[in-house]
């Protein structure tokens, strides 16, 4: 029986509990500390007037997102990036995935020559820190850009934002697709996914690696499906937060 | 009519003229010269009795890749990384997808506690450098297999290799699902998708990525269908350029 | 009259409100998020039994801390050091002094072979985060050294431990001695001090600067004075927050 | 007898047979793929108009040189530059002879305000790769310049380029002087000189280096005679490349 | 009984003997060669008219220092940090010393738009390396004013020196406070005190740090009473090597 | 006339005054500082027992050399190869060949597993200073050798050094042959050559440089003699240098 599956107890389909504190920071734009159970991300926007040079006077703005763990975020203490000098090939592919899955929701041109980083520095990981990261920078964003529409960066009818985005990590384990993987669980999948999906629920990205056996399409359609549900759950976490107000 | 649509005159489905150069180097142990069109990567691999320290004494072996592009391989030079002082998030990428592809038709065990690197360097870039860097490096790494098996470094019985791995690049231009995209139509593509599989038809990864608009799920299925009839024709090309006798 | 001084209503001799989240990370082996005002810091201890190779053999542990800014712990973004490839001047030198400090309350011999790294990472900044990394560091290390005892890593009547140690900001702004500088204080100061002192009132370390005019002896008595009563006041809880019970 | 020392059967003055094939490159203003025996060097040489900040105004063009091996292109497996995160020093070294060695022939004035690099990158390497990509690049350049002018980039009646230029490594093996080393000689070399040699017979860069015993003044005249023949060798051999129509 | 304390035959307040070569560079605009015993250090004072940008326009000066080490002043070679390819921090820390403590005795209104770089070269070391180079920079950087003002840089009646900087290094050895401290009696100090005073006799740094034992009031006093009565013979010293005619 | 020619009235064929302070250091095993005129290099031999790991075991010592440029040692301030991160390529030529002068007088086999740091630093730049280091870096070298013979690292009877070595730069300025270019003169030459000579007379290394127009047999012959006659100046100062007895 799959309900015994999981150490935590969870159904497969049953993402961990989901909190979203938004507005953590009192000095980003806009901010918002994520949790998929243990896993823990602060996610900032910072939101600055102008483009980097090689975009100016193209009447388009520019989001791009930088991702980092805390060297004791995990069960082992990992050597810091900056000690080591270099930005390891995780950091960079993850923070790639953050600033295309956000800019897939971006209209560029209608945020006008505006700058927004995004920075995802995971406190705690368990699993799932990229999907995380993607899902309170969302929140995180959609502050920055209502500070610069009230400031007058952004104009007033300007639709910088198309539609919201969420993401979750799906896979295989012992033969049972799983949603949200904490890291006991990942470390054993078969085939391991990151999906990327709008409010409307289209795709933004799709990564699915065999870990151990290569998979087939069947597999691929149920996880496929899985995540649609879970990320669907995720777009009204985003939107309940959104709801509240904003810490001042 | 979607055929008028490319601009080198090839239909849908169609790959570009595929040539696999095997033995091109004089020097490794494996090696295949592979082009898709005007995309040609020299793959050579690598091996080394022994493993590195972290792995030693387990009884298994290693395998992983790097790739790079030469500085004028494209059509404006590119500064060389060696000199920038580092690797661009882009190369670390690729470099790890084509070491977790060609590690799943890996036994570890039966490669016995000895390396393989892989290097896939970019002579000329017209599109799909990953995919064709994957396909090719594939037949670099059997001969190596066979350079080591001859030399007594595996064992005459252990079957090391559990299957063929090859891979293709494909998406979605005004609102078409192609094959094998050129730099032309790669730019212009709304979705992005490569897609890794094995000889048996199982996916080993599969990297789907919105461009423009986000994709729904009928065109991830259209894409998905055209990768696997491509990369059924790539394997018949792997195996054809391995019936043939070895460089000496 | 100096009551009037502070923008946040604080008497000269007044730190802000802190506070100490003893156990914060379920990953560390010990760990604490402390607070004064806006400015938080997550401390955390990595236990390691064993030391670095040039230590091998001497019968002595090894205690070394790392100091570091979320980039948007700021008021303005700062360019991430993993991303400029290098450690600046200033994160090397308070990681330097945070390290020394806590050594200075740790009998390395009585420690044994065994390594702490204390992790020091500012989520948010608003002046002092230096002295506010020290005394949320201690609290860390004392329960990494209990964790550590438990496993029998310390030998149960070992005691590594000699004193505790806390620190402050202090400082003269507009010619009146202010003790804990918020960041608007302390960029308006003539003179700058941190101080770290004992739990038993002695110094470990004075680092006074005169960051307009230079100070006579008069100045720094005054400053002095100040800091021994804001550390009095951090050794007390520090002692508050170790009196409760660990998070399991 | 000196017609048996050489592994390949060469008499002492001859060099290994060299090929030049012009155009290799499809992307590149100007290249050549040229071998000396096993020895494979690709060079690219690409025009950009304009030229580096420092030199704006002077109305003077930039040549320069980058030179790099593929890691797999000796007979040992190399780390990768770009791994490693540094240029080493030969290959410093390298690249500025190969620059210099361009720009004795180049009247900067009459380049005018436009700025060629040249890429040398060692795809396969026996032996004298330094003297193989200066014979290589100079006619890559040549095409480069041709390209230019036909654009308009550089005046019709202008003459940047004031003679050609090639290379060779000769060396002292077992006493006997010898042209064009391979790497097994070179190895083996007492004295080892790489000679650059204008299309008119004069020097441009003569590097002699004992890696054994000191050589005397008759040692290194009898290696400059080498060179001067086998450089009026090459000079011909660049004239019959150039002869032939180019790539479209 | 304290004379017979230190190896060198000093009585607890006696520095070491101390030359300036003022002027000893032909190349900078101001420059002194400093010895404290068999500690050597070179300091040259480089001006430029104009500032970096981000201080263009604010009709205000920058001064900077450099600290490095050759790698043979010490007993046992150390590696360089280009070599290395990273400042550490120990270098960091002193060079940032060594610039704010004569930016203390700088005006940079009355500097105007100006630069000056310091450049501390350790020669030869046997402790006291930081506190020589402030003491010898001071020299360095009156001559390179003067020279700035004999050329107009400078208005003829501007002050932009406020007061002379000068520094020593004090600590307790066995208990007793010593001035001026040899490498030998450094490496076995309980506490070590590098103290910055103008020629007014004002503190500009006072940087005290427990090697081993916390130390207490009294002690910090006696090191400051110390530590004054060698900088006032310090500045002493610098007044008279500034009282000779400068080199031509 | 020639006798005109130079700016400070010497001869074609005339050094500029060579000066070698044997013995500078009092840390390194061996060392000098030598002067060309203004040109002043600080040359140290550090000796260690025990060879790099990779020759350990073969009998064989090892003699390696590393250069480097004051920041202000030159006309105009360079920045620091250690805050730039990275050696330049000049630094890198220059360092590989002073090592491989110094190798080529060393039988390494006699100098037993031991390892040699040469480090030529230079203090003041006028021209020349890689020949300089060389000339210099020999007299550091033997004692060095001497030192390490009196504590018994090296055998009595061992024989490490062949011969003396000693470097001149030639070039020919105004189509003059001119010896020990100062650096108003190498600014100007239009071809530069640095010979570095035996005791015995002997080339160790002609590194020949078309700085303008190339250069003819004839002209390469006349800067060799000139090199000759220097180069035997040298070797004589070098003598007599060695034949004082050495700083305590």
């Amino acid at each position: 029986m799959t309900e015994t599956l999981r150490a935590d107890g969870r159904t497969p389909q049953q993402t961990r509990p989901v909190t979203i504190e938004r507005g953590w920071s009192a000095q980003a734009e806009g901010s918002a500390l994520i949790s998929f159970g243990s896993t823990k991300v602060l996610c900032t926007a910072s939101f600055t007037p102008g483009v980097p040079r090689w975009l100016t006077g193209k009447g388009t703005g520019w989001v791009t997102a930088e991702y980092s763990m805390l060297p004791r975020s995990t069960n082992e203490r990992m050597q810091r990036e900056s000690i080591k000098g270099k930005v390891g090939g995780r950091t960079h592919e993850i923070s790639r995935l953050i600033g295309r899955s956000l800019r897939a929701v971006i209209d560029t041109k209608a945020l006008g020559e505006n700058t927004i980083v995004i920075d995802c520095d995971v406190l705690q990981a368990d699993g799932g820190t990229r999907t995380a990261s993607i899902t309170g920078a969302y929140v995180a964003l959609v502050d920055a850009l209502e500070w610069a529409r009230e400031r007058g960066f952004i104009a007033k009818k300007a639709k910088p934002l198309t539609d919201s985005v969420a993401a979750i990590s799906v896979g295989i384990v012992g033969g049972v697709p799983l949603s949200d993987l904490a890291y006991v669980e990942d470390s054993r999948a078969e085939t391991d996914m990151n999906v990327v999906v709008t409010g409307s629920g289209d795709f933004v990205e799709v990564q699915g690696t065999a870990e151990g056996a290569p998979f087939n399409r069947a597999e691929l359609d149920a996880l496929l499906d899985l995540a649609l549900v879970s990320t669907t759950e995720l777009a009204d976490l985003q939107r309940a937060a959104l709801a509240e107000a904003r810490r001042p």
